[in-house]
């Protein structure tokens, strides 16, 4: 019954502190990480500020971890320990269901995540399944691979899964934590790349991130049937006939951004185009472990502002009112 | 310069009549087609309806077509005269672009309709180029036939393209002229099928065309998570949320019908259930073969009324109050 140390809060909103926390002990397949630094992403946000009834334990946040294994159940291969493993979002699934079992363990009805309803990465240690901690390869910076487990494997998922082609001609709308990776990969796979943003300001970064074109989101009228896979990582509502005007024929457009509003699709371009939206969360143990191999291979890493843990607060206040670029990442210890 | 006779009118909704219409001959890679027989499809009521400034020529419509090639240009192949061929809804492509290189020629933006700009198949006779006129196989009641060169490839691209699994949980929605194919089609293909309708006084031919279960369009938001694949054939304003919710994690709603509104998507549903939602209008050359050859083996054919040409304006007045199970074809001579 390890105790550990935890930055979190008992009243949604307020400010986090440091509690001791008791965690009971890994089961057989789980794995304890000694959490060295922890990414934090926006959604991170929405669980330190829900409102929720005098809660019994701190709520803690923080689920982009790179950590060191320090224990583990008896079904881990004991050479584990002391390895370096990255966590993201999902720290474990049934195993069992159809999902799993086909390696689409994204799809489990019974995801455990690393932040619902038990402490994440805000914290001295984290526990998660033996199968989701994954082992970071050589050649990714610790200090700043963390965002690669939740804003990484987000904008690899549309590349991946969907299966496209480096040959296709891909825009990223966005340019922030997640949006940053996507140009970034999308480079790297081979593809053309457009950086889509709403101020001309950013045009000489996104250029430096990767892209081959900088477009303006407020101009994207002026780009009909140019894009085979839009990667949307804005939450806004946009002018979605735009949006769907600039896919190419077959094209199709990802969202990934969590959008409150429902997007009005128009059935005839769809219809005449072939098109497609697709959208998702957030990937698999196997395609993560893809992803930082291809990060290491390529030489892609987030672009980390670097904090001490203790200064927690400090990093929330700046993500809430928009400044960093692109992600903090908390030091440990905590 | 042949002279045919063709069924149209010269004002928008007007009641057809038979016209003598002068034809160039046919170019060097067209076929002249003789036609037998020629399906009616809700599209052709658009275009017999569509309000025009005093056309010159008659508007023909018709596009489901089984014909004979009569006459042929230079680059066809000689034995191709007197072969029995089907015609749908596109005529010709440019064959240049990379789409029609690539085998996607309905993404071609010079598309040739079969009816847009020229007398289409309620007629005598009936221009397409070679590639367009598609071969019938053997087993095909030619009287039966025409349908599936518009209808049937229409419900066929959400199969054979999304690269359906037969292992696959597929719902129709709407049991019309698309839908009676689509149920037939998706039993053959081996997957499990529920026929969804408004009314369960169908629910016995939903069965006899192959479906498993048949489910009321009303009672979907029973249906939480069971269909891998919803091909939707109606073109009214649904409860899309409900058909979004009971589409299963990974699953697809395949939108054919022309909806006049948009289609409301709510991103979270997507997002977390790796969703996605594609639309198609018709299919290809070699895909349309590939369903003739498909419907041929496993015995699929439309339920047709036939209906000799010359009552053409019965059928359009039929078909415009919904009384036709499930699809007229007038027969030739013109």
């Amino acid at each position: 019954m390890p105790t550990i140390h935890a930055w979190g809060n008992r009243e949604g909103g307020a400010p986090l502190s440091r509690h001791a926390v008791t965690l009971t002990d890994p089961g057989p397949d789980e794995v304890l990480l000694e959490v060295l630094y922890c990414g934090l992403c926006h959604s991170d946000l929405g669980h330190i500020d829900e409102q929720r009834s005098a809660a019994a334990e701190p709520v803690v946040a923080g689920h982009e971890v790179v950590g060191r294994v320090v224990a583990a159940g008896s079904e881990v291969d004991p050479q584990r320990l002391g390895q370096l493993c990255g966590l993201g979002f999902i720290a474990g699934s049934c195993r069992h269901c159809r999902h799993c079992l086909s390696g689409r363990q994204t799809l489990c009805a019974d995801l455990e995540s690393t932040i619902l309803g038990r402490p994440g990465g805000f914290a001295s240690h984290v526990k998660a399944h033996q199968d989701w901690a994954i082992p970071l390869p050589d050649g990714l910076d610790p200090a700043a691979a963390g965002p690669l487990l939740c804003a990484g494997v987000t904008v690899f998922e549309p590349l991946f899964s969907a299966g496209i082609s480096p040959t296709a001609h891909v825009a990223v709308i966005g340019v922030g934590g997640l949006g940053h990776l996507a140009l970034q990969l999308a480079r790297a796979w081979g593809c053309q790349v457009t950086g889509i943003t709403t101020s001309s300001s950013k045009t000489a970064e996104i250029l430096s991130l990767g892209a081959h074109r900088v477009q303006l989101l407020g101009e994207l009228n002026q780009q009909q049937g140019a894009y085979d896979l839009i990667i949307n990582t804005s939450n806004h509502a946009l002018d979605w006939d735009a949006v769907v005007a600039s896919l190419a024929p077959g094209g199709s457009l990802h969202q990934l951004g969590l959008c409150a509003t429902p997007i009005p699709l128009r059935v005839f371009p769809f219809v005449k185009g072939n098109l497609s939206f697709r959208a998702s969360l957030t990937s698999t143990p196997a395609n993560t472990a893809r992803l930082l191999e291809f990060c290491a291979r390529h030489g892609i890493q987030p672009l980390v502002e670097v904090l001490p843990m203790d200064q927690i607060n400090t990093a929330i206040a700046r993500l809430r009112r928009g400044d960093v670029r692109y992600r903090f990442v908390l030091q440990g210890p905590a």
